[in-house]
C-alpha cells in the first residue's frame, strides 16, 4: 500500500520533476496535482508545457489538475510553488496537519522549519519531530550541491571561509524563465537573491539545533552566481579555507568514502555514493555528470591545493533533482522511514 | 604611405582576427599572409575556414597564401602561430631584424621579451628599445582582460591576492578546437596550462623592468579556468585583497576614469575608455559587452565589497580582439608612434 | 540637412535594428523614438533591453522615449509595432499625412498598401504615388529573402510552383519571445501564421498592379516553417517548378548578375549585389552569410536540379536587417529619391 | 543464459549507444568490445570519451578493449565501424560464420545484404536466411525514421514522389565530428553523401526481394539534408505525392494504428507504437520527442494536405537509437527469435 501524495505547482519545471520522480515510486503514489486556475480541470498531460526529455508518465497524463483553491486531501504534500504563493499556503497546510516537503524558499529561514539534506543534517528533523503537520524545506539548488562536500570538510578539518562561483543551468529559472535571446551565446553574471540564499542556507544547514531553532555555523560564505547556457546541472567552483590543514589526497579520500544516513537506510532515492570524485581534470561536467546517482550524487573534481584559500575544487549537481524535487523526496522518504510522520 | 606587414598563421582563428582588423588599418597594410603548407599557393579566400561573422575582406580574398618556409619580406610581423611553431620561427625572424608582435605563448616568459599591454606597462618597451629586431608579446586572452583593472587597483590600493574564476569562450580554443559534442549543453572546468599562464603573465606584466628583464609583482594569483558555450568574449569573476582598504565606490570611480598612454596618443585601435563600468547588476555579459570599444574595452560590473577577499567584480573581455589580435596591433601602433621601430 | 524620422516600437528587437541602422544614416536622422507607456519618459539607453551585439549608438542613448499616445512630429515614420497596435495607429498616421514605412503585418494585404522590395517590385509604388500620407510595408522576414531569387527565376523561366522549408532564427520572435527552455537543444516545427504569410505575400509582391490594387501572381506556394536555435539569419530550402526548363548553371548566372533599381540608384542601404551565389556546398550558413552586403544581400547556395520539382537551392537572409528594418529603410530611401514623398 | 555479443567500434558515439542499450539486455550480453589500436588493452571506462548523458554502465567499465586485429569470439557482432574499415572487416567476419548486424554504410547496397527495419521489411531477411554467417544492415539515421511512415503510406495509398528536408543532430556526425565553431549559432546546409543515401536506401527498403537481391521501389525521392545545433534527434519535413488520394485524417488514423512484426512478437527493443502522431502543431520536437518509445518510436506531427505534393508532415527520430544502434539491436532480436541464427 503506497502513501498518497499531493504535488503543488505540478505544471512548473520543478513540479514536473516531482511528477517524473514520483510516477513510479516504491513508497508514494501521486493522488493529486495542483496548479494555477488556468490549468485547473484539464488533464495533466494537456495542461503542462513539459520541459523534461523523458515523456510525461502515462500514469498521470489523464489525472485532472486541481486548482490551488481546492482542498488538499493527501497527508503528504510536495510543494514546487513560487515563493509568493508558498508563503501563505504552505503554512496553512501545516496548520491543518499536513506534512509539507517544499522546494519553495518562503519558509526556509523560519525558526520552526529545518532546511534538510539527509546526508548532512538529519538531526535537524528534531525541530519538527512530534508535530502533527509541519514544513520541511530543501535548500536552493546551489546550496544543495555545496553543503554535501562542505559537511565532509567541516568534519575533517573545520571550515573558516567558503567562496563559491557558480555557473547555473537555465532550468533553474523555471518556465518560461529566461528568454532565449538573453542567454544564447551569452551568460548572465547575476541571479536575483541567489548569493544571499547560498550564504544564509549553507550556514543554517551546517549549524546546530538549539531550543529556539538553528544556530548557524560560524564560517563566512561568499557566492557569485552566474547563469550559463546549460540546460540542467549547476557547476560550482569552490574555495575553502579550513581550520586545520588537510591535504587534497586526504580530502579526496574522505569525500569518496562519505556515506550518510540515507545510504545506511537504503532509501530509494538515495544514491549509492553521495559524492563521486573524478580524477580526470576535465571533469566534472554538467552534461556528463548531472545524472550520476540518478541525479542525486554530487560530482567533485579538479580538487587541489590553492595558495590563497587552501583548497579548491569544482562540483556539479543536478539542480532540479538533488537541488529540488529529488532532495525533497529524499527528505520525505527519511521522514517516513524514521517514523516522524503520523499517517 | 602605409607600412607593409606580414601575418603568420593567417588562416587560424586568431589569424583571421588579425586579417579582419588590419584589412583597413590607417598605419599598416597586409602585404603577406603565411600559413601551413596545405594552404600555400592558394588565394586566402579559398584556403581559410572563416569563423568570423563579418565577411572576408575583399582586399585579401585573392592574396596568395605563402608557406611558412618562404622568406618574410615585411619588417613588421604579426604572429598567430601555434606555440610549437612560434618557438623557433619567431626567434629566427627577430634575429633577422624583424619586429615580431606575437600572440603566441612561446616566448612570453623570455627575459628579453616583454608581455605588453599598452595601457598597463608601456614602460616595458625599454626591454627592446634600440634593438634591430625583437619579439613583443601580448598576454594570453584571460590575462589581457584581467591586468587592466588590476593596474588601476594596484595604483589605487595595492594588491595582496588575486583570485579569478573564468568562463571562457570557445573561439579561444581555435579551429577546429572544441568538438561540438564536448561543449553543447555543457561546460568544461579545465583549460590546459591556462591557470599557470594567468598566474605567471599577470605578475610579469605588473612587475618592474630591471637590468636582467622583469621582476614580477609579488602578489599571489590563483585562477580556475572554465570553457563555456559562448562564442566570443571571456567572462572573469575576480576577487582582490588590496594592501589598503578601498571602497567599491571609490574603485568604481578610479576604473571609469582610467586612461592610459594609447588613449593619450589617440592610437587608432585604442578604445576611448579602456574600462567601462556597468551599474546594471545583470552586466557585463559577453554578448552585450564584448564589442564595447570595438572589442578593445574591458567591461566591469557587479563590483562590490566581499567579506572574505575584500573586493569582487565581474569583467568581460573580447578574447580574440583585446585578448589576442587587437592587443598585438595596439602594441605595434604604440611601437611605431613611439619611434621604437627602425624601418 | 537630414530628414527627421520617427521610430515606433523602438525598444523591441526590430525597433532596435531600426535604431542601429538609422543612427548614422546619410539621409535620415532619428528625431523621435516611441514605445509603450512603461518606457515613456526614460532615456532610450535605459528603457531598452538591447539584444544586438553592437553597443547602443551614443547618439540615441539619452533621447527620451515618447509614449505611443504622444503626437508624432516627423513626416517619415518607421514602424516596428506589433500587428495589433499597428492596425489602428498606422492608418491614423497615414490619414494625418505621414509616410509610414512599416514592418508590421497589419496592413500588408490592404489594397492601398504595397508590400515593397525595391529590387523586386519598385513599380508597386504606383499604388501610393501622389498621395499625401500612406503606408508602405516590407514583407515578413521569410518572404523578404525568398522573393529576390524568385523574381530572377520568374523573369528567366517563369514559375509554376514554389515549395519552401524554413529554419528561422530566434530573433524573429522578438523579445522576450521564445523561452530558452523551449529552443535549447531543440527546434520547433511551427511558427504561427508564418506559412500563410509566405504564401500570400510572395504572390502579392510578384503580382501585377491593377486599378484596384495588386493582382497576385498565379503560381502555387507551399511553406513549412521551423524555428531553430540560431540567433540571426533565416535559412530557406527552396524548390521551384519553372514554366520552361532552365539549367542550374544558367540560373546561377542570372542570379549572380541580377541588379535592381536600388543598385542602379546607388541607394545607401542597397547592397552591391542583391544575390550572392556560393559554390561551396556547405554554404550558405546563417553565421557566415547573414551579414553579407551588411545584412542586405541574399546568399544562395546548393543550387542544383532536382528530379521532382526541377530546381532546388538554399538561401540565407538576415531576418532583422533585409527581412525587417533594413528592408523598410531601403523602401524609404527609394521613395525619397524617387520624389514620391512631399516633405 | 544470454547470448554473448561483440561490439566493433565500441568507443565511437554509435558504439557507445550499442554499449548503453546492450548493458542490461534480456537476450544479449556484451562479451567483447573492439576499438582502434590506441584504445586496445585499456579498460573501456578509461578509453572512451563518453558523450551520452547517462553514465557509463558499471558492467562494462572495466572490460578491456580489444584491438580490431584481435580475433572476434562471439557469434553475434554489432558493428559501429567507420565505412572504410567496415568494408573489409565485416565481410571477413561474415565469411568466418559471424552474424554481423551493422550500422556502417559499407555494405548496405550489396545484393546479399538486406537493409532491414523490422516494422517495414522483415521479409528481406529472406536474403540471408539459411546462411551460416551474414551481414544485415540498418539504414542511415535519416532513412530509418523516414521509411516507417512511408511504409504505411505506401500500403494505404501508394507513393509517387517523396521530398524530404532534414534538420539533423550533431551526434550524427560522431566524435569529434563537427567543430563547435562550425555549428554554434549556425547551421550547415549540406551533409556529405547523405542525400544519395536517403534516396538509395529508402527505395531498397521499400522494394521487393527477388532472386538476385532487392528490386528497389519505383517512386522518386529527393532529399535536402541540413545539420542543426541540436544534440540528438533528427527532424524531417516530408512531402509525399501518393498514387491515390488519401485524406490527412485517414492517414493519421493509419499511422497511429500501425503495428509491425516486432510489436506482435513483443521484442524487447520494439516500442509499443512504432509511430506516435501528435496533434499539437508545435510538435514533434527533437528535445521532447526523441525519447518516445525509449528512442525507438518515430513521432509524426503537422500532418496536413498541401497543394503541391498532396501530403506533408514533420517527423522526429532518435538518430543514434532508432537510427543506429537501437535499429541494429532490433534486427538482431528479430533474427534470434525468428530462428534465423544458427548459434
Amino acid at each position: 500500500m503506497k502513501v498518497p501524495v499531493a504535488i503543488l505547482g505540478a505544471t512548473g519545471s520543478v513540479g514536473q520533476r516531482f511528477v517524473s520522480l514520483l510516477a513510479d515510486h516504491p513508497y508514494f503514489e501521486i493522488s493529486e496535482l495542483f496548479a494555477s486556475m488556468k490549468s485547473a480541470g484539464k488533464p495533466y498531460g494537456e495542461s503542462v508545457n513539459w520541459v523534461i526529455d523523458q515523456p510525461v508518465p502515462d500514469s498521470v497524463k489523464t489525472l485532472p489538475v486541481k486548482s490551488l483553491d481546492d482542498r488538499v486531501e493527501a497527508d503528504i504534500v510536495f510543494s514546487a510553488l513560487p515563493a509568493s504563493i508558498a508563503a501563505g499556503l504552505e503554512r496553512e497546510l501545516a496548520d491543518r496537519g499536513k506534512y509539507v516537503f517544499t522546494n519553495a524558499s518562503a519558509h526556509r529561514m523560519d525558526h520552526d522549519v529545518p532546511i534538510l539534506v539527509p546526508e548532512v543534517n538529519p538531526d535537524h528533523f528534531e525541530i519538527v519531530r512530534g508535530k502533527r503537520g509541519f514544513i520541511v524545506a530543501n535548500p536552493n539548488c546551489t546550496t544543495s550541491g555545496l553543503v554535501i562536500p562542505l559537511k565532509v570538510i567541516k568534519d575533517s578539518a573545520g571550515i573558516e571561509d567558503v567562496l563559491v562561483v557558480t555557473m547555473q543551468a537555465i532550468s533553474g529559472a523555471g518556465y518560461p524563465g529566461i528568454p532565449s535571446l538573453s542567454i544564447f551565446d551569452n551568460l548572465i553574471p547575476h541571479i536575483e537573491n541567489e548569493e544571499e540564499k547560498v550564504r544564509r542556507e549553507s550556514r543554517k544547514i551546517l549549524g546546530q539545533v538549539t531550543s529556539s531553532g538553528v544556530e548557524p555555523a560560524d564560517f563566512r560564505v561568499e557566492a557569485r552566481c552566474t547563469r550559463v547556457p546549460v540546460r540542467d546541472g549547476h557547476t560550482e567552483v569552490v574555495f575553502v579555507k579550513t581550520s586545520k590543514p588537510i591535504s587534497p589526497d586526504r580530502l579526496k579520500h574522505e569525500l569518496e568514502n562519505f556515506r550518510g544516513l540515507p545510504q545506511k537506510m537504503n532509501l530509494p532515492t538515495a544514491p549509492a555514493r553521495p559524492i563521486i570524485v573524478e580524477d580526470d581534470r576535465t571533469r566534472p561536467q554538467p552534461y556528463s555528470d548531472r545524472l550520476n546517482g540518478n541525479g542525486m550524487s554530487v560530482t567533485v573534481g579538479n580538487l587541489r591545493a590553492d595558495s590563497i584559500m587552501g583548497i579548491t575544487f569544482t562540483l556539479v549537481v543536478h539542480n532540479t533533482i538533488r537541488g529540488a524535487a529529488g532532495g525533497s523526496i529524499l527528505n520525505a522518504e527519511l521522514a517516513l522511514k524514521s517514523g516522524i510522520l503520523d499517517l
